[in-house]
């Protein structure tokens, strides 16, 4: 029997509702026996591919939004605290993560992003402030001079650069954004509908 | 004891997240013994107060969203055919909605809801369409010459304007929107939140 594919799921590291569902994709997944392929992109450019903005930059919109990351939190049965700046850049966050990725493995990959997720939503760790990432770095028992060393290098800019591209070309206009076998769905509350696609095969 | 508040559901006819809620919200309301009252909107109006656009007219997000309103009306085990013409203007449809309100009371406005509901999302009635709209009351049971004159009359015209004004200043920004003793909810995918809300009284 072949196994099946992986469940696609794309965030940005400054996205609530994508440290929401990064925090039940794991567990999805495994109950239909998938596992989750992470791609750690740029919000900026996938808004700007789909001419979109954040969800806090519209009138009416926002106040509702704010209270809307955190009341989807506790239905989650999260930790969340409001950000002390939001949301952020997140570029070296993401370029950390590719870099683990390509070096490490998915499972590296995937234990940075609960770690930055974590450390922005529930302590108001600055992704974007370099002493910070890079002690969240070394917290998460990672090298955090090869880290930094990463994240300000062509090499890994462009890695990052080439997975934003990407997924607009997939069709990514905002996070979380998951694709289950060419099914593409949007938004942490998805998560029934996706459950029962995996359930059923489609529905 | 006293009777709990009915829930607040905004929404527009062109909306189809909002057929779809229309669908199940008297349901939800009454397994938490509530009653639900309705506000036909315009979009076009709150779409403009808080800057924003209909889902459909942003590249990428356009594709994505005109299949994630089909299947999320499957999902919901609800009939719905794509519209010959969408989003359209349905200022007469929700002037007909106030005049009936006003005139017959809630569940003469509710069941007119439906109908017109239905018509548009799964048979493709334009209910933009002057003729399409009035054979349309008529096979809804209403006197289809009084609603005509209601909805050219600049009272019903007034009604709706305010309504819409009421919403924004409620701080409604798309639909459907709900809102359940002072709480707000955005969305069709906001179901299993507005469930446990009622459930629990908050969460």
């Amino acid at each position: 029997m072949n196994t099946p594919a992986p469940i696609d799921f794309w965030f940005d590291f400054s996205s609530p509702y994508s440290y929401i569902a990064n925090a039940w994709v794991d567990a999805l997944a495994a109950r239909h026996g998938r596992g989750v392929r992470r791609h750690a992109i740029l919000l900026g450019a996938t808004f700007q591919a789909a001419e979109l903005k954040s969800p806090v930059s519209y009138p009416l919109k926002r106040e509702y939004s704010i209270a809307d990351f955190a009341r989807s939190a506790r239905f989650e049965g999260l930790p969340y605290a409001v950000p002390p700046s939001f949301p952020i850049p997140t570029q070296n966050a993401a370029r950390v993560f590719w870099w683990l990725r390509d070096t490490q493995g998915e499972d590296a990959a995937a234990r940075w992003t609960h770690a930055a997720f974590g450390a922005y939503f529930t302590r108001g760790v600055l992704l974007n402030d370099a002493a910070a990432l890079k002690a969240l770095c070394a917290e998460a028992g990672l090298d955090a001079a090869a880290a930094e060393t990463a994240w300000n290098e062509p090499a890994w800019k462009a890695r990052l650069k080439a997975e934003c591209d990407a997924a607009i070309a997939a069709g990514v206009f905002g996070a979380p954004f998951f694709q289950v076998d060419g099914e593409p769905f949007w938004g942490n509350d998805r998560k029934p509908q996706l459950e029962r696609w995996l359930a059923q095969g489609g529905f």
